[in-house]
């Protein structure tokens, strides 16, 4: 928000808007619930007319659009009048290819945005209080809304990272690790005729995966070890062993461990892909993600990791070489690990 | 946030990054908590030494440096040292004369952050619901805690307004309708050794305008009218009306009803003054002032009216001419009204 007091005179706004920021979070969760994207791309643009469509008053009507405005996700090209930007256009329409509108069912559950409810304490302790570690049992239902609720944000980057390592038709095996949605490994699958793709995940998840891997016809060529990543055998000689958003829920020492695994689970010439929030050295840049650690401090030891830290893990555990690769226009990036 | 897109394609990051955005909001509560701007201004501006004062782990504590960081509320002029910026100075170390770190209790308080819990339904509603009305009901708790907590962030305007219509000695009379902290009248009282101010509030409110009214030195020339702005006896001929930020509250034909009382007690060449959340008529801007209506849908029936709204209300009560006043730096505007 821009302030029209001089360069020199503090001002209380940033204070003021801060303590607010959280209402932004709650408009876009209200938008979502009531559809008013999708009734703003029927054609329904005046106010009245968005109203009726999404059940609700003018007045809140009003307010709301007002606001998702004012937060980029809508225009108003008069008064009265609201259209749709692209970004809201492309992923918040539920008819949508691209639909992200799901993602408030994971960021803002209160599994996960509950995390941080304690935050003092969170902050004083260094991560989660013991009584907070839930999610990270057996089977945890979180993961299951995870997998349905985020996949549609990583579809795009995982077909973009297939493209940069499935190669043809080479066969070629993949291990997928955390699974989740199955996406990341389903994009080989589909990529590469070749490719035989294992997926490990609690197997309440895995449910999703394999869901997933039938929509994309792939099913014959997908399999699945249930369990803990750190307990299950992987089995051995797997081209490239993928690591989505696994690292950051924990501490170095039990990275490293799981590493050792992947590490014996790769052929010779094998590769692990790491997709993840990687903050710069100065943890303050990219903006996306040096702010993943906060979300990461409501882990019990989670972190949302540095190159430089992740480096160390990966040749702790035996790698040769580590390269960071941007992965742009996605908001994450890769570590790519040569056995 | 930036985007490394190009202009033409769509982004989920904006998606992304509103959906996170409550943990601005969680953080800085957290902050100010642990009082972490007090110890760096006390010279602890390495990880260890802030995160030994305020008795913090030093992983929580580096997540919410870097996270305050890029908020733009620290510095970080090099790696584990962190330092203030002039508005975390000015507002956020607790001996600062402007400290406004109490705003936290109010504006993150369940009871003010809650009115949006179910936002779904208050915008279907176009307001709070029923069982939300409590905070309108006579002495309610929430006021004491606004008028300690709120305090901070009106004192600089109020002494603006003052400064604008107190006069230097002509003896005037003064009404502070919902006078909360009591800060507004107080500062007529200050700067005018003549004025004598009357605060209408709850009567647990106006213990709070009291303290202040005898810490400002005016306790002799302000007195009180405890209960209902909309019931009680204002009396008559005051010169100034102040109506700091009661309006946003209720609908336009309650407000009309009030400022028919308020016209009644104006001398006739008296003004009335109120200080709002004004947006221009586009309702988008300037984004403070559009975005309070937000907050105000949690209300029953209140709102950040535009000027537009405001002057019809007053006009419709008898006031004869109104002129919206900018009051920046500060996040506010005025209208005045002429009986």
């Amino acid at each position: 928000m821009s302030s029209s007091s001089p360069a020199q005179a503090p001002s209380p706004a940033i204070v003021f808007d801060t303590l607010q920021a959280y209402q932004r979070s709650v408009a876009l969760r209200g938008a979502i619930d009531l559809d008013l994207f999708t009734a703003i791309a029927e054609g329904n643009t005046s106010l009245s007319k968005i109203a009726a469509r999404i059940k609700a008053s003018e007045k809140g009507t009003r307010v709301l659009c007002d606001f998702l405005t004012m937060l980029g996700l809508l225009s108003k090209p008069s008064s009265g009048e609201y259209g749709l930007t692209p970004d809201s256009a492309a992923f918040l329409v539920r008819h949508s290819p691209a639909y992200m509108g799901t993602m408030a069912n994971f960021l803002m559950n209160p599994q996960v945005a509950g995390l941080l409810e304690d935050i003092t304490a969170v902050i004083r302790h260094g991560g989660a209080l013991p009584s907070d570690h839930g999610a990270l049992e057996p089977e945890h239902p979180m993961w299951v809304e995870f997998a349905r609720s985020m996949a549609p944000m990583m579809q795009m980057p995982a077909e973009a990272i297939a493209k940069l390592f499935a190669g043809d038709t080479k066969p070629i095996k993949v291990l997928d690790i955390s699974a989740g949605h199955g996406l990341f490994g389903i994009a080989f699958a589909k990529r590469n005729p070749s490719a035989a793709v294992v997926g490990v995940d609690w197997g309440n998840v895995l449910e999703v995966a394999k869901e997933n891997a039938a929509k994309a016809g792939v099913s014959d060529r997908y399999s699945t070890i249930p369990g803990s990543a750190f307990e299950v055998d992987f089995g051995s000689g797997y081209d490239i062993v993928l690591i989505p958003n696994f690292l950051h829920h924990f501490d170095a020492a039990t990275n490293e461990k799981l590493l050792r695994k992947v590490h014996a689970a790769l052929a010779p010439d094998g590769i692990a892909i790491t997709p993840e929030f990687i903050p710069n050295e100065d943890r303050i840049s990219p903006e996306r993600d040096a702010m993943f650690s906060m979300q990461m401090l409501g882990t019990p030891a989670g972190d949302a990791y540095t190159f430089s830290e992740l480096e160390k893990m990966f040749r702790n555990a035996g790698f040769t070489r580590n390269e960071l690769r941007e992965l742009a226009p996605f908001p994450q990036r890769l570590v790519v690990s040569q056995k």
